[in-house]
């Protein structure tokens, strides 16, 4: 094989360890000179290569790479940007061939979720109806778990450890509180319409009983009535009561509880919310005082609770990809494929991009308990390897030591600008 | 001295260190077996002992204890719970004097903020004035850091190094997604009146511009039309904004901005969130996508990343409650007297329980930027030293190993009940 450069891009909504894959990429590309030159990175995705506005990380330091596996968000930038099909939008695809052809790239990776995995789908089949021969890689990245084929996506096992740290934190405040003050605690975790996250918050009850209480899954319609007798319950045997809400919950009609009827001064309808939403409806009709918080950024970043695992993943992933890449293998993703629950294994296998592509994997119904707000054993066998080993940052003057990289431009080699 | 047993209680908001205090209080009273006997926790504060409702810490493990030390929470349950004095509601401190007469309790030790050392001095005047000798020693303790005469307290540290690593990492991640997606992150941080944890937010900023931008402090009236421009003044420069608020943010009439107009469906004010509220101003007036999050309980209980520094000091606090008491001192509270700034150095000193109770301890105008949106140098390096260090609890299956005590009631050995 002759040797080509690579396109390394990353996108969609990032995670604690999406630079864990991108050292991966970075750290096994290096160990393949003969095949792959340099690795532009596109800044900012997909819209990098469209712009001509790529990275030259050849310049950066071997131990500034090895720092990408400890710092989270996306060193190169992200985007949200879909492309369409070639034959609806052929102008992006022949850009994207004029700037692989002047960088001589012949690789091209790609680190998302469903979305993203759409575009390096889209992407791979320049080479078949295009004629400009490239190797599409996807790698898995996703807090939601939404992603089909692979076991879990790297960057879910942070945020479940997050969350699940965090809760059992707030309910041993909550706890210690219940007597004269607050008795009800809410935390409102990602996923619009896949409950993983806010399922992995049970992961924090150490037994029958213990918080948080009560889910709220956006895969299980919102019922007021018997919400609000399930907190009583709890109320009643506990003290107190510590639920997890899903951003995405949805009434029986579809629309999501956090747009329902929250006006700011303006009288714009309120941005998410839902945490709010809930412990107002709980203060109205039982009286009972509230607190509640959204963790929002705060629990896809938080590089310094991170699962050893899952950095661990990460890194796989982003090394499998240039090693599929190498074999020729293109328009796959390497997944992660579960062997044994416990003592957990797994390893790397090679997932169809097609298949990939826009799917979203839901809770299942068997890892939901039967009344709704909790999950079964099988979700908890499922979740709990997920979150463990402790994989912290160097801590300089008390805070995480990030990196951040020099991202220098490659010089432009186009004179045609590209607007997107 | 003939030897007494103790009483020992939590009172007020909790924090991820309070635990430490009390296991500095355990330790000590153990290894000083002729002086105290058993130590009483109050169940819930003070309401502990007006209700007779006393915890036997004499039955917890030497390692129980010893494991207070990482957990968060008030293991003993706090309260909020205000006495009022003794020629208001002598009932109150009769009911006290019967519960300490009744098991033998010559040494009070309360472990709060403000309103707790107003407490323990109220219940110190019970020698003078009520006869009853009993030797009355407050602990210091608030997230807030609003506790006069201490150089910083016990809780906050910890609430400082939560913020700081947190704002840290959302801003990792706001500056990769805002090319096509969100702009502005907006973290609400506690602090009713004084913004010291706001404050500290600054310190996660490694160079002059770096997030966070703006700080909205409890101190400095909102003025939305100057907070508009420095908002977009920050979009011009970096491409994106990052913002710390106090909960406490007024506006120049004083009134609570989280209070101004947010309703829900039930025309209900809604409860906090002057994070949706900053949030909600910016993308009506900006239109750009903005972000937002609160930490509420999170950032108090989040003994996963305390402040190696916190932990000594409130171990340190609890461990000197004990000597002074032995020592014989009474109606006061240790308090941390800071030597140098860098290197970090510190001790202990005796402030009186009456010149502590019911102060509250503000931002400094010199520790406020001349705009109001910043901190000074002199703010850094008094706050820098108060998050270094990490201290770690033990993690089991992933998720930190927090220790629940026993928690047995002493038997009862009065027959009246007495209401609270």
């Amino acid at each position: 094989m002759a040797r080509k450069n690579a396109f390394y891009a990353q996108s969609g909504g990032v995670t604690a360890v999406i630079n864990a894959s991108a050292c991966g990429v970075l750290q096994t590309a290096r160990q393949h000179p003969e095949v792959i030159g340099k690795v532009y990175a596109g800044r900012n995705g997909i819209i990098g290569a469209l712009t001509e506005d790529l990275i030259d990380t050849s310049v950066e330091s071997e131990s500034a790479i090895a720092a990408l596996k400890h710092t989270p968000g996306a060193a190169f930038g992200s985007c949200r940007y879909k492309l369409t099909s070639i034959h609806e939008q052929r102008a992006q695809y022949d850009r994207l061939i004029e700037v692989f052809h002047a960088h001589n790239i012949g690789f091209f990776f790609y680190n998302g979720g469903g979305d993203s995995q759409d575009t390096a789908y889209k992407v791979s089949l320049i080479g078949a109806e295009l004629a400009y021969p490239i190797v599409c890689v996807g790698i898995p990245k996703t807090v939601d778990n939404d992603l089909a084929i692979t076991d879990s996506s790297p960057g879910f096992g942070s945020a479940a450890k997050y969350v699940a740290t965090s809760i059992r934190e707030a309910a041993f405040d909550l706890a210690s509180m219940s007597r004269t003050s607050t008795k009800v605690f809410v935390l409102e975790v990602m996923g619009r319409h896949a409950g993983w996250g806010t399922a992995a918050c049970a992961l924090a009850a150490e037994e029958e009983g213990g918080a948080p209480h009560i889910l709220l899954l956006p895969e299980v319609a919102f019922d007021a009535e018997r919400f609000l007798a399930k907190v009583e319950e709890a109320l009643m045997r506990y003290g107190h009561c510590v639920i997890a809400v899903s951003e995405g919950v949805k009434r029986s009609d579809g629309e999501f509880l956090s747009t329902s009827g929250l006006k700011d001064t303006f009288g714009h309808s309120q941005l998410g919310g839902v945490a709010p939403f809930i412990t107002n409806l709980i203060s109205a009709k039982l009286g009972c005082r509230c607190h509640w918080a959204v963790a929002d950024y705060l629990q896809r970043s938080a590089r310094h609770i991170a699962s050893k695992t899952d950095v661990e993943q990460a890194y796989a992933v982003g090394r499998a990809a240039v090693e599929f890449a190498i074999a020729g293998r293109s328009a796959v993703m390497p997944a992660i494929r579960r062997l044994t629950d416990a003592p957990y294994q797994w390893d790397i296998i090679e997932a169809q991009l097609s298949e990939v592509a826009n799917q979203e994997k839901l809770l299942p119904p068997d890892f939901i308990s039967a009344d709704g707000f909790g999950i079964t054993e099988a979700a908890r066998r499922y979740l709990a390897p997920l979150i463990v080993g402790e994989a912290y940052p160097p801590f300089k003057d008390g805070l995480p030591d990030y990196v951040k990289l020099q991202n220098a431009a490659a010089p432009k080699k186009l004179t045609r600008e590209f607007a997107v």
